[in-house]
């Protein structure tokens, strides 16, 4: 049997975790994605939602609320998808594989996706940033993405936490693709859906790629209805400020030192990560350390009083 | 502003057809499509469903139920997908492009996609049948399919009707790809949901291909439970059975010849097949016809008592 899942290293696999240290599934604190905690409320659905194929409609309606959100610029159009990680599989299908420069350390299913499709690594033909960057919350600004080629990627999966540093702007330039993800800031991983911003020359093949009905009912409904909702984006912007400024001191008190981040996850600098990741776990509180560093830990945002509490007891 | 469902020529576009003959969305029977009308109930999900990305758990469980119901042999693997259109979309990928058969007439994404990709219609490298075909309901067998190449694809999207005839045991042979929809049979459209049963070493190159997480959590618990439920599957072959019955019989009434299809959708003969839709649709009945005839009308079944009655009201 086949699963696609967890094949390379990722956040998630709390299952593993409960395999390893005990307790099921229910009773792990999952802080080792960067998934808002306090998502946005699924709306009641139509009739149509789960029974009939997506019609134009609720594609049109979706790519509205998107535009406005976002700020996508004329020149540019949009195209939903069942999550940021299918347009980043399908990505390097649009041109002939060449050299790919993915600044190192970030996101690893871009870097996976293009050596799937035979591109080396190397400058001179694509550049793929995430912006901010995971884990390090790194920004990247347009002179930093200046210079001539094919493709230029710009994963902004986490970049609604910082609306006013989007790069969408660069969407109406050849080759320029800006990502956006649902699953994050507005914490509904589960839904699948995640989105391309680029010219329509592009966005064209891109579909055509990802084949027809690529997005699901209650999908395209919630984010219609999450996209026109900007008085719950701004308080929960204002929100996660708060609450990673409450992660980074229990953690500075506990002696980590704060690397970087976004406000939906923190990095620090702990010294042995793999002790200080054990040492959560045993309370079942999960998180993330990394293949490429023996002292970063990554955290997500408790989303529960009673997880707060858990997580500060398992750090005293 | 770009939407990718309703470029090539399809069933659903209701909401065209209430632009063009008048009344909402909802005062339109939609017959164009054979999803049948009384789905699967959506289960309750767990908490998980909406907020996590789903893990490997959720995808076992799935492919376990999905391993027992379709029979699934040994020496196959399983891939869950947005959608039947999202490895249709894929597929041709696979393989480097040659030339490949798809017996006419048939469900046009498959040329569309395989076009895409650089493939040339002719035999040789590949061969795609639709099993039972839509929209005359031809059925294929392991006679028909026999030969040397390097991709057969075998789309039982509407094969849940009739299982018996079920090609799902040549998918462990090399090359050999057999599609499953949950939308259909189910009656689960917008849920997308699809299946790629295939060798293993096929099937991780097409999960590669995908990207990882590219089901949504309701997904993966719906099909979960939906393909454990096979005294819902046996109930519904029978009713389907009944009403596309009785769905012949107002036809030929009307003076319409049934040329084949399935228990999900019927394929007639109307002479004019324009002047047909036209009439059904003063009524708001949609219904499908097909660029390459002017004497099919294709319709699925009605849903309710009500619908019944308005069809038959118009056919009268």
């Amino acid at each position: 049997m086949t699963g696609i899942e967890g094949k390379r290293d990722h956040g998630g696999g709390v299952d593993g975790a409960a395999a390893r240290y005990g307790g099921t599934r229910a009773d792990w604190i999952d802080l080792s994605t960067g998934i808002n905690p306090l998502p946005y409320p699924v709306p009641e659905f139509t009739a149509d939602a789960w029974t009939a194929l997506p019609d134009r409609g609720a594609f049109d309606a979706l790519y509205a609320a998107a535009r406005a959100f976002w700020n996508v610029p004329d020149g540019a159009g949009i195209l939903a998808a069942p999550g940021a990680s299918a347009l980043i599989a399908r990505i390097p299908a649009l041109e002939p594989a060449g050299r790919v420069h993915i600044p190192a350390p970030t996101y690893n299913e871009h870097w996976a996706a293009f050596r799937a499709h035979g591109w080396q690594e190397g400058q001179g033909d694509a550049l793929v940033v995430v912006h901010p960057n995971n884990p390090d919350g790194r920004i990247w600004t347009g002179a930093d993405l200046a210079g001539d080629r094919r493709l230029t990627v710009i994963d902004e999966s986490f970049g609604d936490v910082m609306p006013a540093a989007s790069l969408v702007h660069l969407a109406e330039q050849p080759g320029v693709i800006v990502l956006k993800s649902f699953g994050k800031f507005w914490g509904l991983a589960g839904l699948r859906l995640g989105f391309a911003i680029a010219r329509p020359e592009t966005i064209v093949r891109l579909a055509e790629l990802i084949g027809p009905w690529a997005v699901s009912g209650p999908g395209l409904e919630t984010g219609a209805a999450a996209l026109r909702d900007m008085d719950w984006a701004e308080v929960t912007r204002q929100r996660l400020a708060q609450e990673s400024e409450r992660l980074d001191t229990s953690m500075t008190r506990a002696g980590a030192t704060v690397v970087g981040g976004t406000t939906l996850f923190r990095l620090y600098d702990v010294g042995d990560a793999m002790a200080w990741q054990d040492r959560l776990a045993q309370r079942h509180v999960w998180s993330r350390i990394f293949p490429y560093s023996d002292r970063w830990l990554r955290l997500g945002l408790p989303g529960r009083e009673a997880h707060w509490a858990r997580l500060e007891e398992a750090l005293s």
